[in-house]
């Protein structure tokens, strides 16, 4: 029928542009690793995904419109990761260990830098295009909307730990959320400056982890001091 | 005396060249606030300096090396406020004052504030020339230690304030400094990508002072309770 062969000609047409969008995202990423947005020309990114520039420019109006769109990916990602790894910290360690909020905040730590390898590469791009938006009023809202979103997941994440380990934080989820992020990105900045990312690996899992204990009270033992008096 | 007449042309001509170096780096720092450093041109900086290019580069060996001693100025002007302001602010709550340690923490966190204005232009030239370092080997050294030196003199200033107030962080100090700053940037950042710079100060303040005060316990309290059992 037509309509049936229009309609898979008008899904085909879909797939492949999000295919050519996806394409040309992976190629913009590496360029812009390894040159800085500023630096990368849009003709290597187009050489590399196998597309011409009027391909880029029907997907992207700038290299800026494309590290939105991939940034969107790289957090929904991670936000991804993060709930899960919660998840599956949660499960690994037994209810009744007696050091059971340590262990589950050291899991989640650790996992934080399993993803070091990736945001090695992704951070120096990131911090490139922050700056920028620092500086570029059309730049500042979707930057912003972007942080807040993958900081709601954060938030989300640390609430879901917090319920199950009976955790109470001092600081409201939110905020620590904005907390544990940017301590985040200051130990990956000083890992990049001082040039130690292997050996600072573990360290930064211990002080992230640090962090989040250190701001927070066991309702558990609130409640054995409150019935001890 | 001849050699005193040439030491005091030596002393002229190195009072000079501070001067110019001086009067470079004010300009370079307008010129930078203005249009970014990679598009700020050094002859832009010469002109407002009232300099040649050659007065320029026989001073500073780029663009960046005039960043790095801007920095180091602006950094350790930072750090010379917060020593006097802790001072200042330990000195005006009475030792007496049951509120003593949040009162002082606030003071010390509303000066946070009040240097915000000059940091709302500072920030993104910091921003951009940190995004810059990560990038380039050469640069990395300098801004790392340079971060380090200002870390230790805000760890510095926690540690005096630690101990008049008899508060105990659950981190420690050096680590705590990482924390206080990453945070203050965040907020900045924050603040600068949402537009309201006026609006958000307040809450900035209270933010930074909860966040020190969520990791501090006081060590009276812990005696007390010692002392009751």
């Amino acid at each position: 029928m037509q309509s049936t062969d229009s309609e898979a000609t008008s899904k085909g047409l879909t797939r492949r542009r999000a295919e050519t969008r996806q394409r040309l995202i992976d190629a913009a990423y590496e360029v812009f690793a390894e040159d800085g947005i500023r630096d990368a020309p849009v003709e290597l990114i187009c050489e590399r995904a196998g597309y011409t520039r009027g391909a880029f420019y029907s997907n992207f109006g700038s290299k800026e419109e494309i590290f939105l769109a991939m940034y969107e990916i790289q957090m929904s990602a991670r936000a991804t990761r993060l709930a899960e790894g919660t998840e599956s910290a949660l499960k690994a360690v037994s209810a009744s260990d007696p050091e059971r909020a340590d262990k589950v905040v050291a899991l989640i730590a650790a996992q934080f830098v399993e993803g070091l390898a990736d945001d090695v590469r992704w951070y120096p791009v990131f911090a490139e295009f922050r700056a920028q938006a620092l500086r570029r009023p059309e730049l500042r809202a979707p930057t912003a909307a972007a942080e807040a979103r993958f900081e709601a997941a954060l938030a989300a994440a640390l609430q879901t730990a917090a319920r199950a380990l009976d955790l109470r934080f001092a600081v409201d989820e939110n905020y620590l959320a904005i907390v544990v992020r940017s301590m985040y990105e200051a130990l990956l900045t000083r890992m990049l400056l001082h040039e130690t990312p292997a050996g600072g690996a573990e360290e930064m899992a211990r002080s992230l982890a640090d962090l989040v204990l250190g701001v927070s009270t066991s309702q558990n033992t609130e409640a054995d001091e409150a019935a001890a008096q």
